[in-house]
């Protein structure tokens, strides 16, 4: 696809993870355990310009997202991806309607903060779902991670049964939230 | 309607509050008064499948959510519903792009904690109202509320009267925001 | 544009500033420095009924939008601006699907509390880009402001380069993330 707006450029190359992490401190990232209490209530929302991203890149974006959760324990169809395609002025980057970017945020709710390691683990898993797709196509990726508070959230009027493992695991392995 | 990706099963078992309240103290809800400083600048966004959510529902949801907080003392036109109709490839959940799920956010603008009274009885309305709409369609629905400070908040450029009863009484009475 | 649902009343008159700052102190605003460290990874959504806001609007707005942040030293691209169009049904505002509403929300990603001076002075510009494309079209406009952390902003992968003056020079310059 050839979208007007593209810069003259060649892509930008991929960015070594340490150069990704000046600003922080080089502890080695631990994996994020199941017990991570950040990651609740996923929802991704991701804006694009018309024809930027496919059905099929959509749907590999989706499951990606989705299993990143699942790994940690969530059931699930608590993963929420939204994807809002617009038109021409629908979306303008740096004053232009015919530009190159994707712009993203991730809605959590958790109940503490999280650890930096956990953290920035979580950040990289995010950019290796996004990249594969929008650096081969030359486009701007840009996001941030939004955090809620978690006390209001429920599903089919439910609280979620975080602190109810069983009901949780029966949550899990039917993917529908079971009365409880 | 028949929706692809409809689970077979019968539809979710309406829940008891008790059981809706496993976490939190049974302390009996009082009624949510006029003086309820969270349920400022309500904003409804309401996501959901193309076909799932129909005109009336949301004429009808939008009228109910409305006089939830008219009840409570705020001019009617400060309450924006908004619902975003998604055609597959728009939202997926739990990676499937076929799937009976709504999405809700409620955004507030608030000043300090809520009561935890007032904080349940609300959740309960909230979900008074999505029940009777979804809850026989077999839906899964799903929300949060999200608190944001309430200092930047402008209604065409005025500092919206919160401080200034007569004049608040004006806008209510006149369901504009009047000059003051 | 004929709009459905205006009011029978004359175009809200402009407010005078004094006006709009009752419950705040009257500190003479100072203009908002290059340092200001709130209104980062700007980001507006801009939701509207359907007509009442034009293609040249929209030109017109963005890049008045792009220009407040691009004066505080933020390259270009980094400023979103999406508008949103509703049909009937899709914007609710006082329970009404017919209005003259237009909601909109500032993004932001922020490092500490924003000076009170500062503050004002952004609201006040804010309402000055939506003043006279929706003033005159005697349309109702509210917004409000959020603030979210910044830790997990990535571009391209890559921190945003406020510690690096010469990285964010260079972006500014060209335009683009440069890798660094």
């Amino acid at each position: 696809m050839k979208m007007s707006g593209l810069p003259n450029q060649s892509c930008f190359k991929p960015i070594k993870p340490s150069s990704r992490r000046t600003s922080i401190s080089h502890t080695k990232p631990q994996s994020i355990t199941p017990r991570d209490d950040h990651l609740k209530m996923p929802r991704w929302t991701i804006h694009y310009p018309a024809g930027a991203i496919s059905r099929d890149d959509k749907d590999q974006i989706a499951e990606k997202v989705t299993q990143l959760y699942t790994d940690l324990g969530l059931p699930a169809f608590w993963v929420n991806v939204f994807f809002h395609e617009h038109s021409v002025g629908g979306f303008y980057a740096g004053g232009k309607a015919n530009h190159n970017s994707v712009f993203f945020h991730i809605d959590h709710a958790a109940r503490k903060p999280q650890s930096e390691e956990a953290r920035l683990m979580f950040v990289d898993r995010v950019d290796g779902i996004m990249r594969p797709v929008l650096g081969e196509k030359c486009m701007k990726w840009e996001f941030n991670v939004y955090d809620h508070p978690r006390d209001n959230w429920r599903i089919n009027g439910m609280i979620p049964p975080m602190d109810h493992p069983e009901v949780l695991k029966q949550w899990i392995e039917t993917n529908e939230p079971v009365p409880y």
